[in-house]
């Protein structure tokens, strides 16, 4: 079993990432249950703008794209800015819109039989909120999205300096982490048994 | 397998309800897959504000949480007020938030292995969000929430007195919510056969 | 000048109410500048589902109603449930729906020259998305919503029992509480003295 | 007076925008209130991930920053994808989390005294909550938000070609813009009238 993590921060490579840190925690959670993890930091990629699979010219997307169909889970973790995930998230979301009208052989959705889960972080607040958003899209695109399939860091109320990397107070994030992978494979692995077959308005 | 449909129509009985319309719709989708399905107008029982299973003194809640656990799909079935899901359904989720910590005998979150699906109602627009807030609550508790799990029909733009219940164009919506019954059930009964086991934070 | 702040707790009086301390807080700040404040808990209240002003049978909102008309200033304050306002709030945004069709004799619309402001109370998370969702409720009701006319306090991540009346960590909270009155109030007196004509729609 | 228009579509010119059609009207009812209008197409423009004001190395933004700051008025004009904001939109509110440190040499925010108003267009559903996220990032960044300073154009339920462009049901998106427009410039020059002086949390 196979996870693709996304990382939306606006940071390019080199510089630490707090969702990546965090996303980091996940993937190593999720390979204690075996699954084998890849996450891309996608501001390192030229994606372009778009909500096709491929909009030509350099575009970095259609290689991530083949990763993300080769894994059964999906996890999409991004920073909050004025309390939305970022730009960078919602470009990838917004070329995974082209998933919907892709199915398999037998007509079945791409992105079903696929579960979906979501990484946060922030310096403020607004963690419940971005969770929506993007279970929202990737239940719109036909993922699945087990109960809890989710963890978050942030601060608490007003701007500041303190992130997810040097906090001390991160038992519950974790355990909330460790929670998500959890549901995350069963789900997965409850789908891989018993797969949703074609829905009849393929 | 049964199904429990919570409509947040803000009209009594015996009003017309829109919403009721359309998750009639889904229960008739659901059913010929073999559901047992009850929908339930919350707005006709007095359920009281608050955050516990019990608020006591006539609370008309702990009947219909009874109802719930009973079954392996829940339905939240909302008309669109200001953009947002009702009141009603509001007092619903809000009263569903004990959930949170009640499990069963192996400390398995009681709302987990259940699967949620979403039917929106309005004269306007913001359906997509309304799916969004539900979904999240859902998943918060515990609920597992598949792709494509739900419905909805609006007008489009500016105020105006069509309502799905007369409306000639429903046809995207009637077989949207057919595959999200197909879902729905398909998802249910994965997990029935390989349930989540008792999480690592439990 | 007058302010009427509705509180969206979802427990009766006399139980202390968090959101009535904070939104009491705001109200400090707006007597400072000499406006006179008036706070309704709603939930004390039999406010009748439905979306018109007056809902017959004993309805309280059209007192409510009176009391908001009376006001330049109009404060929602609200606690977070599951990420979202509170279901005793969104019954008070359903019954302004029907200030959108109500003028004065000129035809401008009754909420129009009017300001609004957000509060928001939770445990965990949420608050930005609460603003969001008020402030575009008002907005699409005729309300301005000045810049940074909000305050809120949470506890940051994870379910817990601190709350805002006991927290001694509240001064980011209180300060821009302060800004909030400070912006509500330099906007009504603009908008006093320079009131909105009616519009070209009405 | 001035407005700024920012348009967040994904497709570079000479491409047609529906969105820059529908906030080409609305620049036009500006217009007609003696208001000088600037559309800017942010695709076409290099805008560097980040939350400074100047990401350095060929970064577009300073001068488009530059744009906004000459204006009393702020219009941020977005497709829907998946029910969201663009990411073109989303990356341009992300560089105008710079100006909340921002501010005059009185120490008041450099969005105080600017008015925001906000344009959508998508060919499903979602106008509702695009501007309860536009409007709520203005408002944290300082702008005044006036009532009803929107207006949006989409098709309703379901995916499909059609598009504002060529649709002939855009009377009340239009009446909207009028309106909108008409309470823009209102709240602008009460403003200019009356500004908002320095904030005590300054």
């Amino acid at each position: 079993m196979k996870a693709i993590i996304l990382n939306g921060t606006l940071k390019p490579s080199p510089a630490p990432s707090n969702t990546e840190a965090l996303a980091g925690y996940l993937a190593g959670a999720l390979e204690r249950h075996g699954v084998q993890t890849e996450q891309i930091r996608l501001v390192d990629h030229d994606v372009k703008p778009g909500v096709e699979s491929d909009m030509g010219d350099a575009d970095a997307w259609p290689a991530i794209r083949e990763r993300i169909v080769t894994a059964e889970i999906l996890v999409v973790a991004t920073p909050t800015w004025l309390g939305q995930h970022s730009s960078v998230t919602q470009r990838a979301l917004e070329r995974m819109d082209a998933l919907l009208s892709e199915t398999d052989d037998d007509g079945v959705p791409i992105a079903y039989n696929r579960v979906g889960g979501v990484v946060v972080t922030g310096n403020e607040d607004g963690a419940h909120h971005v969770i929506a958003v993007v279970a929202q899209c990737l239940i719109d695109i036909g993922f699945t999205v087990p109960g809890q399939a989710w963890t978050y860091w942030n601060k608490g109320p007003g701007p500041g300096d303190e992130e997810y990397a040097n906090s001390d107070d991160t038992d519950w994030t974790h355990a909330t982490a460790d929670a998500a992978a959890h549901n995350l494979v069963a789900v997965a692995r409850a789908l891989a048994a018993n797969p949703i077959s074609t829905p009849p308005n393929a």
